[in-house]
């Protein structure tokens, strides 16, 4: 079992959808990353909040085992994210960023966590990925990354740099053709694993994900909920099972990845069930198992 | 191996997308299902064509093995569709409709044909289709339906007769959602599965199909494509593969659906890489061999 270091956001996030409302609730994707992780295996997380963020979140955050040591408290506001979803979850419409003390984060690595063996770079600026990759001390077995339209658009340099230099990227459809500047969605992933990430995993909400490794493609639908509430999250949280999958069983292989990816979906369609990351607080191992299997069942055929 | 039956229509389409176009092309529901499923097993027609119907299209049948005698000649011209594709190809503009003599079109089953054991009721008005249950001789060991908006807002009366009457329904996203008045696709499918059929397909296009039976979901995706030229006819290629596979199979527990699903979702992944039925009639056993087991590396995942 290895552990597993990310870095990105921790926000409050006010969130509307057709079916309740959230005020200032605990997000980022750093957030919906460790505590989905946490699940699977020691997790590090180094982020920034300011000195208005609520003591009940790190208490919840510590709770469940995510190591904190790395989340500055800066002088200021916490970053504050706020967002509309219509009856048509897939996209949300951003009411209102306060960068507040995250426009100045600047990720410094601690003690020890420079040769953590599998680093998740959340969605931040790829000059921020690029500088915690040099911050390592050792080159760690699985590196992941996350990115967004803003990011593709206004730093495509420096996102092509450190794109060069990580193992796994994960994006959605629209992010995924963007990059590449090809519509055809498969066209689109295949180009991007020629620009460095050997693995490209597609987040396609309602519709499931793709997994591009080793030029073999794998699909998995998303788990059919009858009821969804609120998307927010649901990619990091994805990616805190595929990535905490991974480190648990210490493997970066085809086959763990396809089993990664299925532990992703599974945790993401938790946290899609509720408001921010009320769903997952209520969560056991043996929720995580049984949707598990239940995935196998609604995927399997026997040849 | 047991024999099929299918009662639809038979078209001249003219289709334009944004790779291309044909004028008058072969097209109709009946068509593409028998084409497709007679790469499985033996297939009998029942449709209408006017006095203009080409030769050569009813040739094209014949060299397949699709057994035409009850493709009846009507005076008059042949029904015509035209329609439009955007780039999102997944969902037509219908530009005309001519019905011809599919207005007056009243199916009769000839010789032997009222025994067959497997009989698909393409997309015609629901009266027709529960009249051509009646004048089956025994119950066929499986009965699918598929049906349109265009019945389900007209006929929804003589579609819940006809739907109580069969074994597998198929329809897609939307049209699930208005038959059981339902925005939640899953929920949709378990409210038709009370109307009738044990078993509902839900076709969804690019996103693949879903397969509710015996309480059990089985979820496939499309395959990967590349290069995706015209949607025209796939939902009743998938219609024949799925139900050509269980005929020859002669089974219908749910292993066999699931795999069913998946040589539906085969044969409709050929048909869109070309108009009309271009693709099809360059297809070969191996083809379809290999596409099912790339299928299979696709969605597989070891426990």
């Amino acid at each position: 079992m290895s552990e597993l270091l990310v870095v990105g956001s921790v926000a409050l996030d006010s969130v509307e959808t057709p079916f309740g409302k959230v005020q200032e609730a605990l997000g980022g994707s750093a957030t919906y990353f460790s505590y989905s992780a946490s699940f699977f295996t020691g997790v590090h997380l180094v982020a920034t909040v300011g000195e208005d963020f609520p003591e009940a979140h790190l208490k919840l955050l510590e709770d469940r085992g995510v190591e904190i040591g790395g989340l500055q408290t800066s002088r200021g506001r916490t970053f504050r994210w706020s967002g509309q979803y219509g009856y048509d979850l897939s996209e949300a419409k951003t009411l209102e960023t306060q960068l507040n003390v995250f426009a100045e984060f600047r990720p410094v690595l601690g003690e020890g966590l420079g040769r953590t063996p599998f680093l998740f770079l959340a969605n931040i600026d790829p000059e921020l990925q690029l500088d915690v990759l040099c911050q390592m001390k050792e080159r760690p077995r699985l590196v992941a990354l996350d990115t967004m339209n803003f990011w593709i658009q206004g730093k495509r340099e420096a996102l092509r740099r450190v794109l060069a230099e990580v193992d796994v990227v994960t994006v959605n459809d629209g992010e995924a053709r963007q990059l590449a500047s090809e519509p055809n969605l498969i066209r689109a992933a295949r180009a991007i694993s020629t620009m460095g990430p050997r693995t490209v995993v597609v987040k396609r909400g309602e519709y499931g994900a793709l997994l591009l490794t080793e030029d073999r493609l794998f699909f998995v639908p998303a788990y059919p909920l009858e009821s969804v509430y609120d998307p927010t999250g649901a990619g990091d949280t994805f990616a805190g099972g595929f990535m905490g999958y991974l480190a648990a069983q210490d493997r970066v292989d085809a086959a763990a990845m396809r089993r990664a990816v299925v532990y992703g979906s599974v945790m993401a369609s938790f946290t899609v069930e509720d408001f921010s990351l009320k769903r997952l607080t209520r969560l056991t191992p043996a929720d995580i198992n049984e949707r598990y299997m239940a995935f196998h069942d609604l995927i399997r055929v026997e040849p």
